[in-house]
This record gives C-alpha cells, sequence and structure tokens, in this order.
C-alpha cells in the first residue's frame, strides 16, 4: 500500500511518501511544496495544485493521509490553510485517489503508542520506523511522513472495521 | 467589464454573472452550483471545480469577486466553506481571471449606500439595479449579484487609486 501522507498549509505543505508492506515501511520520497510570502494568495494556491497534481501522478498512491484541521487563535490563518487544503483534497479526488483524515491525537496513537507523546518522540518513532538517518527538516515533512504512517497502521483495523460490518449486515444483526 | 460574483460555500455556491457598462448593469446569468449533503467531501469539492470550470470557460469574466470568510461559531462548517472557497479562488486563477474579496459591509455600503442595510433592502436595490422581475432565490444567489455589484461600484474607484498612485510614485511624491 502506498500512502503520501500531507501536512497542510499555504506557505508549507508538508509532503512524505511511503510504502507499506508486510509491516515494512520503505520511504519513497519526502519534501515540502512551498510558496513565497509575498506571493498573491491565488497564486499559491495554484503553485499547491500544481505540484501536488505532478507528485500524485508520480507516485501513483493508494491512498492520501492528511491532518484534520482545527480552528487555532489566528483565524486569519486557519481560514487560508484550510483553503489551501482543500486543493490537496480536490487533487486527490481528481486523480481518484481516497483521502483519509487523522487529529494530531490519532497521530502520536498510531506512531508512538500513546496520545500524550510529545512532538520529538513523534519525530524520532518516525525516522526509525522509516529507517533514515536524520529527522527529516522542517517539522511539516516530518509530521507528512508521521501521518502516512498513522494511516498505514490505521487502514487494517479501517478496512478489518468495515468487513465486519458487511458481514454484520449480510447475517442480518 | 463582466464580472462573476460568488457566495462561497460547500452545499450551495452562489453565482452571479453582470456586465457593467457605462454606469449600467446587464445581467448575464445566475444560479447555484449545489452538492448534496452525503455526498463524500472531496467529491463536493470536484464538482465545485468541475462546474465553476465551465462557468468560468463559458463567461470569460474581467474579475471574479468572491465574499470575505469570517469564523462563524460552527467551526466545522466554516473550515467546510473555506476549503471550497479555495477551489473557487484557485479556477480563477487557472484561468487568469483576478480575484477581488469583499466584507458583508463593504457590500451594504456598496449596493445599498450604507453599511448598516439589513438583508432585505440589499437584495431589493440588487433587483432594481438589475432590472429583475423578482429577488433570485436562494439567498445565496442574490448575494452573489450583489457582491458582483459590489466589485463593479468599487472596481473604478480601486482603478483610480491606483493610478493615482503610479503618478504619484512618478512624480516622486
Amino acid at each position: 500500500m502506498k500512502i503520501i501522507g500531507i501536512d497542510p498549509g499555504y506557505a508549507i505543505v508538508g509532503v512524505g511518501v511511503v510504502e507499506y508492506h508486510s509491516s515494512r515501511f520503505t520511504t519513497l520520497d519526502y519534501g515540502a511544496i512551498t510558496t513565497e510570502a509575498g506571493t498573491e494568495f491565488s497564486k499559491r494556491l495554484e503553485i499547491i495544485y500544481h505540484d501536488f497534481t505532478q507528485i500524485i501522478e508520480l507516485h501513483k498512491p493508494d491512498a492520501v493521509a492528511i491532518e484534520k484541521l482545527f480552528f487555532t487563535t489566528n483565524q486569519k490563518t486557519a481560514i487560508d490553510v484550510a483553503q489551501a487544503r482543500g486543493i490537496i483534497l480536490l487533487v486527490a479526488s481528481l486523480h481518484g485517489v481516497p483521502c483519509f483524515e487523522y487529529t494530531p491525537l490519532q497521530v502520536k496513537q498510531a506512531v508512538v503508542g500513546y496520545g500524550k507523546a510529545v512532538k520529538t518522540q513523534v519525530q524520532e518513532m518516525t525516522k526509525q520506523l522509516l529507517n533514515l538517518r536524520a529527522i527529516p527538516k522542517p517539522d511539516d515533512v516530518a509530521d507528512a511522513l508521521a501521518i502516512a504512517i498513522c494511516h498505514a497502521h490505521t487502514a487494517p483495523s479501517l478496512m478489518n472495521q468495515k468487513r465486519l460490518a458487511k458481514q454484520w449486515k449480510a447475517a442480518g444483526k
């Protein structure tokens, strides 16, 4: 299963591409889509659209995993991050790739094993699971890889749940 | 000058297309892009993307005018509206059409003449300025037309400001 993890943003979109097979990870690619401050906002969305289209067409993932948004104290930033996040969801949908969203709590639980893990613990575990020499920088990239791991660890149980629900339905339960 | 006014949303995107020439309006088209509740959110964004692309390619506007977003009490709704609004900005940018954003206060001032106008006053004035037989429904459509009028009334002074700023700069003021 090939997964692209995304840490959404409009200045930096963290991107991590991993392959998960037989409980082992292969890191295929990671980096960031960046747009410069001072660029017109619509243009920044266009850059994200073009760059993410290229990434998704190159890697042909089975799933996109993306961080769920919450409102922050800065309204303007939150609205702009949401507008940029819409572009990621759109590009995935245009390519028929399903999107899954995870909260930071779910990412911590799935990567480290408990929800109160601190950022450095998540980053260290990400590095180990993916056999990386160093923690990728900036944080957005490490976060994107962690979200991809989260989906890899969560998807099998999601699929089990769906299968069980189907069986129960078929059995009239 | 041909303007598309947009009242952003993810269930209903209000769209109004007007031509403004020699202080007179011609109403070219109005309606709504709608997406059904229960449809996967990414799919709703895709519908907005395709429908708005069709509209912009049909009308080839000089500008898109869109309502500025503010946070509401419902966080989830605001995030989803912002994600859908990003798609509108993207499509406009992909077609080289500049986007202008206006607050509800600016729309009221530009359409009715004062910022404390109530919704029905804005709708009535929209109907009169555009020579419509009735106020378009739903409200999102009437709002979109009002935003287009707002841009028509605001753009000339915006351009004047830009020209003056240029002249001042050239004159070393």
